[in-house]
């Protein structure tokens, strides 16, 4: 069982990504803004589930989870990363520019993982994952039809998101560096124009030839 | 039945699609930098295709297939620009740098499809595609277990080439604009780091939650 901080817990991925991990048996800190918003999405999660304002959450956590829009990403990891220590945070920013998030808009950096990285220093073992599992098919009970990359020059540390992946019933992928999510992030903007342009209720993807139970490398 | 001039046809890709659309029933011209090489191409297609010099190809072409490594786009694309008339060009470069191919470095102007696109201005109808799909298996004849992404700001162009990936037996998704090649061209370093990890024979993308057999939007 791994403590594990949630940032930005009471957005709709945050609380779904949540939800599948206390049911594995983790102990979850939900953080938001607002230390009572974050108290009241941790009731509702239920598993011993707590909550706190996300400066406070990070410290002593085996694992921070980022999930906030790209517009608080910057300010979000520079109030947590001297509370950190050696957890392993999982940013899950995807750099959407409203109106525009049908469009593939990476930043100048390469990716928000890359940006992340150079607020949070090279001290700091750093993921990213889950940026194109659709949040509302998450916070159901169902298999979700999706794929997660995880990306990371610290293989140790991608292989233990990888595992977290597996135990919330999803596959998850290795996609390699750090630098590699831009692939994801900029897939997300692919995703959301399918959803407009198929009438998809969540489009995901899935990767193929791989052996059926991919082994974590 | 299209004229479809294939630049850089003699390569592994640009040969595996030039035999599939001509067995589609294509008249397919085979371009090379040197035109004995396309000459003799073009005889291993069959059906009619022939070859000749990538500069002398486009001229008259429906289609122009541009399938060159990226260290050959620019000065290919200049080539032929002032050839291509009301041709639309389908460029399916990814912008790999060797010996890196495994790590995602999308060029300044964010994809080689925008690199593309100043190269060759706003008058030429520029679609983007084939990034993901292996080489090897599109030379079989057998079903490719891979969607193709096709983009453009064009978007009767767009159609026109997903019609023409159907003819291949392959799912063509339309990805959106033309600045949206970059999550496949990125995610095709994705899938060359998949296939050495998880020793796959061409790794492959499918997009989930869309319907069967989605509409050509």
């Amino acid at each position: 069982m791994s403590r594990i901080a949630v940032v930005g817990g009471t957005g709709h991925l945050g609380a779904a990504i949540a939800k599948r991990l206390a049911k594995a048996g983790h102990h979850i800190v939900i953080g938001s803004r607002a230390a009572e918003s974050a108290q009241k999405a941790a009731a509702e999660i239920g598993h011993g589930a707590t909550g706190g304002a996300n400066a406070d959450i990070a410290a002593g956590a085996d694992f921070v989870i980022v999930t906030v829009p790209y517009g608080a990403q910057a300010a979000t990891l520079s109030e947590i990363k001297d509370r950190v220590g050696s957890a392993i945070v999982v940013d899950a920013t995807v750099p959407l520019k409203p109106p525009k998030v049908m469009r593939v808009q990476l930043p100048q950096a390469g990716s928000a993982a890359l940006e992340a990285q150079a607020i949070l220093g090279e001290g700091v073992r750093l993921v990213s994952a889950f940026h194109s599992v659709a949040a509302h098919k998450l916070a159901t009970d169902e298999k979700v039809d999706c794929d997660v990359l995880v990306f990371s020059d610290d293989i140790e540390a991608r292989k233990a998101v990888m595992e977290l992946v597996s135990q919330m019933d999803l596959r998850p992928v290795a996609g390699g560096a750090l630098a590699n999510a831009a692939a994801a992030e900029a897939l997300t903007s692919i995703l959301i124009f399918l959803n407009k342009t198929y009438s998809a209720d969540g489009a995901g993807i899935r990767f193929t030839g791989l052996t059926t139970a991919p082994p974590i490398p």
